[in-house]
């Protein structure tokens, strides 16, 4: 059976010792009171849940899945007692507004909380996690009535929320979409369509479920222009708020995937149901950009997730599994063989999996403060500051980090060796759940369209500017600190340079030839993000040079900091190299092929 | 549904324009008759068997797997039906020895028949695929008696054959075996023991099964000097040959996998089975590796498979699905969207799962040549060369190729975006059949220590020299040839010798750091990947270069050819950049952090 630890020692450090984060939450309203003892025991008590309670269904629910039966889908066995226990410790409240009974907490330590969810069980957290995106739309752009009706009942977890976009014929291009919203006498709509890839869709652990749904009004412009946003909820809100009619929304079927089994993946057939508009008509889409980059960073934590799982369970099985001999002679020399831990390549692997497990982590939690200071805090400059930073680097941490997640799950399982392939270790149950979170939430190329055509060349290199002087200032004020850490200071710098000297030629390049954008946006994506954790470990090396100083009785753990934080700047970074030759190829070396050529050797 | 056609074209070019292959087959005892026309021919029955016989099975196969009751294996339907085709198509004989009943063409050939059939249905093709060892084996060491009973029903398809090594304790340290071999009175073993992860151990489609087994004698010396080799087949041969009593070997269950579904991997028990010695005592690993080369290649030929299956799904997806606008404006105005093959990165994606199919297929040709050169060819020296290039190329073969063939496998799944995740496209299930590639027949970690560590330090650079130097004499040879091609003749003579001067950097290291050789192994192996990819894809181009000079109404398929070489010396191969980097850093990285210090963290 698969094994999970929450990484509570690690997120102390990252939120106290290398962020500072919780001197920063004191400065937002409502947030003053969150100490790091606080923090901690939030922390802990999410942490016993994941463990206990939700970890040990996801083998389980893999293996069950979900099924369909007249309109009803029932969730594997155990989900909805969990969920039920979920909603009676109060986890769906922990980060909304206080208004709708929220209990108003930082949206970092709410990411923490997910990261955790979801490392102990993918396929489960996406139901209460859909929601988020669900509430989120209500509260920005709802009226007073509906976040009056909708919200306490989400906050409370009572009810679920989910996000219907996709049609069969459009995904990325959400301009293309067809579902209809028919205005009625009354003031509500009747909303047709099929939607499909509708996570939590349908289930059985909430007594109601609230669809946010794209659809076009009849005059609508043709495009993106013409896109509006509806309420839809399963059963309609009688007078006292309670579920009344059954609303003519439903499951017509479930998606077949390659992994998270534990969630329906839904088709939902809209019939004419009742629908309520939010927010402007036609304005639809760019109500829903105003939440998208805080959106992303729930999926970027996908990548944690899965790197995590990964080198806990790969760690345990190579300091457990004896096969072959060190290369410099037995370790164990009275064992038949030595531990696979021994293997120096087995170490790459592990380490490598740690390294992104970590790195992310911190990366992580620096855009969740950022997400808080956008949000919460007093002065119009921070929050101008916070949001330019979010737009920059949700690309990159949601599409890098689930990139290198997905690297990690198939690491991790590869320490396993053949067994790996087997179900019963949940390696490879890791790998196909892990393999979703580079597709959904917009793919890693589109993503990276978003990061190097919108937000760097967008800005005429101005959001990526500021992100840059921060690193500079950073590696300035640290450049005398004590090897071995100078060194990464000092790669960083460099690499920080060559960054906007890369951005600064192909925003060049891009004037006369409008195709390097496309050409060089994946590597350019991955660039930046290998930069951004050197970045966060360098400032965690910082931190950890910090804590041995200190002497306190934590020197195994600041150790294995520096020395991840090492082999990261020495094994992993180096990819920057080729990346950063590969970006700047001529993009006909792309585009020269005629479509009908391609598969002329058939 | 999934598509797959034959690339008979590519096979040709390989083959006939890039390898001269059948020139060299003219030259072999047995095979001089083997003209391109033939070759041509017998591709082209084959390519229809496998585009309508086994490929509709594939995706049905998966979804149905193998089912165990009462010791019986069933498999998936269809599987029989199509194997008695194969059966009768007489192609198990198609590469055997004419002593007993084969048809001795070139192993070249029964390579390309074994891409076309993995590509089809990797799952069904292990059934027939497996029994290659099995016959080797027994041609190999067997006694006359022992070949007379066995390969005339092996060479003919009726029975099947397995290869028994792993145990529950032991896959890549089989020095460590347990499985008991005692001798009786008639001068037969008891086998006594459980195997498992043994693929195609038990299914129904073959009367018998002939299974070859790694057991110890009472007597035998510990570790991997203490191993015998033992036939056990399923029902022992009777006076007349046929299956007669059914042995104690038996499907104790069938192992629960991340793919290969229709392929049956058994747990399989040896209970006081009747088994007979192959070979000399206590020598039966030995009598292994004088065929792990060959039997390599195969495995390698996985990375292919999953590649052009990959790459023919997603250009088939990619020209039919319409998704946003091309960055340079419409391409198609009239429709609402533009195929997305105009987009650069979804380009980028499509030509690197071409390049993997196109440059493995002449590196799994190339080897294939060698393997037939080894086996056949009158003059010793040209088999003993023939060996030495083997034993350098299969471990980068098998583990490079099925590395890039999941790196392929991944991107072809991510050209469908979300879609991609859903079973009924297939491209979900190329994946998790990739991903037991770079496991079995020795991971990419044992692969690389055997590169690095015995075929290339352990020659003291000897095996390496001797391919470097048929690569600068090629370099040479084409020094002067038009542009493009000459930039990538430059470019591959600079890194084969990078190459070299990597492996003697490695090499002087090693002898004051032995673990430099596990710590830079995997990368020293995928760089050593990318170079040989280079110098087949710069042999493609002169091959294509002369092609197109010959200005016959080919040229479609010359120009993808050479623009293919080009994508891949531009866009893959400065991945060695970083590797050429990594792979020579301290070992102290990897090994300097305490086992028990990994997971501080938690």
């Amino acid at each position: 059976m698969p094994v999970y630890q929450a990484p509570l020692r690690d997120y102390q450090f990252v939120l106290d010792e290398v962020l500072n984060a919780y001197a920063q939450f004191a400065e937002l309203p409502g947030c003053e009171e969150t100490t790091p003892d606080l923090g901690a025991a939030l922390l802990t008590e999410a942490a016993k849940f994941c463990q206990e309670v939700i970890q040990p269904l996801n083998q389980s629910g893999d293996q069950q899945g979900c099924t369909l039966s007249d309109d009803v889908v029932t969730t594997p066995t155990g989900f909805k007692e969990a969920y039920d226990q979920y909603r009676q410790l109060g986890f769906p409240a922990f980060d909304q507004d206080p208004a709708y009974g929220g209990q108003g907490m930082p949206a970092t330590l709410g990411l923490a909380i997910r990261e955790m969810l979801g490392t102990a069980n993918w396929a489960w957290a996406m139901y209460p996690g859909l929601s988020h995106g669900c509430m989120h739309t209500i509260h920005a752009h709802g009226t007073d009535e509906q976040k009056n009706i909708y919200l306490p009942k989400l906050v409370a977890g009572d009810w679920t929320g989910t996000m219907c976009l996709t049609e069969a014929h459009c995904g990325t291009d959400l301009g293309l979409l067809r579902t209809r919203a028919t205005p009625q006498a009354d003031g509500t709509y009747a909303i047709s369509g099929t939607k499909i890839f509708i996570s939590s869709g349908e289930h059985d652990l909430a007594e109601n479920i609230v669809h946010i749904v794209l659809a076009r009004l009849p005059d609508a412009p043709a495009g993106t222009q013409g896109i509006s946003l509806f309420v839809v909820p399963k059963f309609l809100p009688d007078d006292a708020g309670e579920p009344g009619l059954r609303n003519t929304v439903s499951c017509g079927s479930l998606e077949h995937k390659m992994g998270i089994h534990g969630n329906a993946t839904c088709v939902m057939n809209f019939d004419e149901a009742s629908g309520f508009l939010i927010g402007e008509p036609n304005r639809g889409l760019q109500s829903m950009f105003t939440f998208m980059n805080t959106a992303r960073i729930g999926t970027g934590l996908q990548g944690l997730a899965h790197a995590e799982f990964a080198f806990q369970n790969a760690h345990a099985y190579a300091v457990d599994r004896h096969q072959m001999r060190a290369l410099t002679g037995p370790v164990e020399p009275d064992a038949p063989a030595d531990p696979i831990i021994v293997h120096p390549d087995v170490r790459r692997m592990l380490l490598t999996q740690k390294a992104i497990a970590e790195g992310g982590r911190v990366f992580a939690m620096y855009t969740g403060v950022y997400a808080d200071l956008m949000q919460k805090h007093p002065q119009a400059d921070v929050r101008e500051l916070a949001e330019n930073r979010l737009a920059l680097l949700t690309p990159i941490l949601k599409a890098f980090l689930t990139e290198m997640g997905l690297e990690a799950a198939n690491l991790g399982l590869q320490c396993f060796g053949g067994h790996g392939y087997i179900a019963e270790w949940g390696m490879e149950q890791n790998v196909r759940d892990a393999r979703i979170s580079t597709l959904y939430e917009g793919t890693t190329g589109i993503q990276a369209l978003d990061l190097l055509g919108r937000k760097v060349l967008g800005s005429r290199l101005d959001l990526l500017k500021s992100f840059n002087s921060e690193i500079s200032a950073f590696c300035k004020e640290h450049a005398r600190i004590n090897s071995p850490v100078r060194h990464q200071i000092k790669k960083l710098s460099e690499l920080n340079k060559t960054w906007m000297k890369l951005s600064r030629k192909i925003g060049m390049t891009a004037m006369k030839d409008r195709q390097i954008v496309g050409s060089a946006s994946v590597d350019y994506l991955m660039f930046s993000g290998y930069v951004c954790l050197a970045y966060f470990f360098a400032m965690s090396s910082v931190a950890a040079d910090k804590g041995l100083a200190a002497n306190n009785d934590d020197e195994a753990f600041y150790t294995a900091k520096l020395q991840t934080a090492e082999f990261y700047f020495r094994r992993l970074l180096p990819r920057t190299m080729s990346l950063a030759k590969t970006m700047l190829d001529d993009p006909a070396v792309l585009l020269q092929m005629d479509a009908d050529h391609f598969r002329t050797g058939t």
